[in-house]
């Protein structure tokens, strides 16, 4: 069976054939032009979904979207897009399942992560996981007992906005210390923007290396605590406690197996996990056994594609919320 | 339909007749004998038993034992207890449908209590809430989307071990600043203490009041506030804000629509709920919907009473985990 599957992000959109052994079989991605709003990324959604489904060895069974923004799963509505206007109140999936002929389901972009990291990637094998989107902000996706979990209003997994230090940064949402406001790629590279411009000859190679102090982004911390440098490696270690921390008490509230890291912040690999690990296990409850792991994203740019695949694949199999086609 | 509950803490345990309508009909409470260890108490439990289910007008369909320990659900075993010795790895569901006749289902005495909130108190209407026992310590259950949630190693709802203030209080788990070290009736009674202590003369209403620094309690300090006690009602608003940061978390994680509180802090009323409510709103990201509600428990002293017999319930009605009976 192949699936089409759709992820539409603000900065690209991405349509792909993938296999229901979550294989992507042909790709497409190109950049989102946020000005030209919906009805100019309807126009490129269609041509782009028929370009895959003609290449395609068979006619997909179904086409599952995610969505960069939160959606009602159960009326499957675009409840609102982080980017740009003109798509809130609409029916993506109806729309799509017309214009294609295909079942189309949709959900936002943070679940369909989770749901492909838990069937084809890090996750597998878990019963109960969160995936965390660790770049600009921090979306989050819960898998409970092997399914996903939305919530009554479909606003679940919102761990981003998880109070973490009291009075701590500013948040995007109005609220101080949240773990976006403190775990994000974002909050990094402002801490060690922070940091530099305290202490420049701590922070001489680093400024130097990034090109300036406004060069300093996350990236830049990761690669400099992984070549030795101290304030770097101290202001990682910092960041991980806090991280760890928060990821501690969602792993003891959940009692979770797994939690799967992606986005930017993922890619400083072991020099962000093996002190997050270790951090995690410093804040746990000790009563709790030691049954969790914390892992990259194993399906890396693909983890949204794979999961709007699973997502179409369950939905064929199944009574839930999604929209037949017309056909 | 008759079913046969038990509530087995270590202060006192409970045996009750209950109708599926979650009506207490008959009831035992009795101390718990902690000395007297495990046979102690089967014995106890035995008899009580036996004596309610001669009383009852039908013979009860079940028995739901709500445990004031860890339970491996799945397993029907008791994984420790937190008061007393003998019950680690003990069968207790199966000894009971042994010497009763009765199928038995036991789980932790936290999800038996947001069991019965759900199926009969505060949470009826709701789809997913929490329940929280706020006295010594506190204690979490959670159903979400109508289910019992538990985990994959039957820990969920361990709320109390939320991380809530970084260099917090000390936990009695071991770590600082925890939800149970900062928001137990426990917490609230120290930091009162404490303040009593370094500021006699503003404290000195309540020091009369209580009888002296050392009967301070989290009750003295709702007494206080609700007379209008500056000191107490400023120390209620700190204790709110933190609590209603730590719940504002837990709401927009899993899109809760209710949560409850019970436990003797939860007697404080609206001198604890409308300052609560009010923290919970500043401390919500203000781009999710206001949809949820903060009550304290419905049904009182007997909510673990009434979710055990929720418990039996549903045992009898599906094939959740559970023993059937020797008969």
């Amino acid at each position: 069976m192949i699936l089409l599957a759709v992820d539409i992000g603000g900065t690209n959109h991405s349509v792909a054939l993938v296999g229901e052994d979550g294989a992507v079989l042909e790709k497409e991605r190109r950049p989102t032009d946020r000005a030209g709003g919906r009805r100019w990324m309807l126009r490129q959604l269609e041509a782009t979904c028929r370009l895959l489904i003609e290449k395609a060895p068979e006619r997909p069974a179904a086409c599952g979207i995610g969505f960069g923004g939160p959606v009602d799963f159960p009326k499957q509505v675009i409840q609102r897009s982080m980017h740009v206007g003109g798509w809130s109140g609409f029916r993506l999936a109806h729309h799509m399942a017309a214009v294609l002929g295909l079942p189309c389901v949709m959900d936002n972009d943070a679940n369909t992560a989770a749901l492909g990291e838990y069937a084809y990637g890090a996750g597998r094998g878990s019963r109960s996981m969160a995936c965390l989107t660790v770049s600009t902000g921090v979306g989050g996706g819960l898998v409970l007992n092997g399914e996903m979990y939305r919530g009554p209003r479909s606003f679940a997994g919102e761990f981003g906005h998880t109070p973490l230090v009291p009075g701590g940064p500013p948040c995007a949402c109005g609220s101080r210390g949240c773990v976006e406001s403190v775990c994000s790629g974002d909050a990094l590279g402002k801490a060690a923007r922070l940091e530099a411009r305290r202490r420049p000859r701590a922070w001489s190679a680093v400024l130097r290396q990034a090109g300036g102090l406004r060069a300093i982004e996350a990236k830049s911390v990761f690669d400099a605590a992984r070549r030795g440098h101290p304030a770097a490696r101290a202001l990682v270690l910092r960041y991980c406690d806090d991280f760890g921390r928060g990821l501690a008490g969602l792993i003891a509230l959940l009692d979770l197996d797994c939690v799967v890291l992606g986005g930017g912040v993922s890619m400083a690999g072991n020099t962000l996990f093996a002190p997050l690990r270790r951090a995690i296990a410093r804040h746990m409850p000790p009563f709790l056994p030691r049954a969790w792991r914390c892992l990259p994203a194993a399906l890396g740019p693909n983890y949204v594609l794979c999961g709007a695949a699973q997502l179409a694949l369950r939905y064929t199999a199944s009574a839930e919320c999604g929209v037949r086609s017309a056909e």
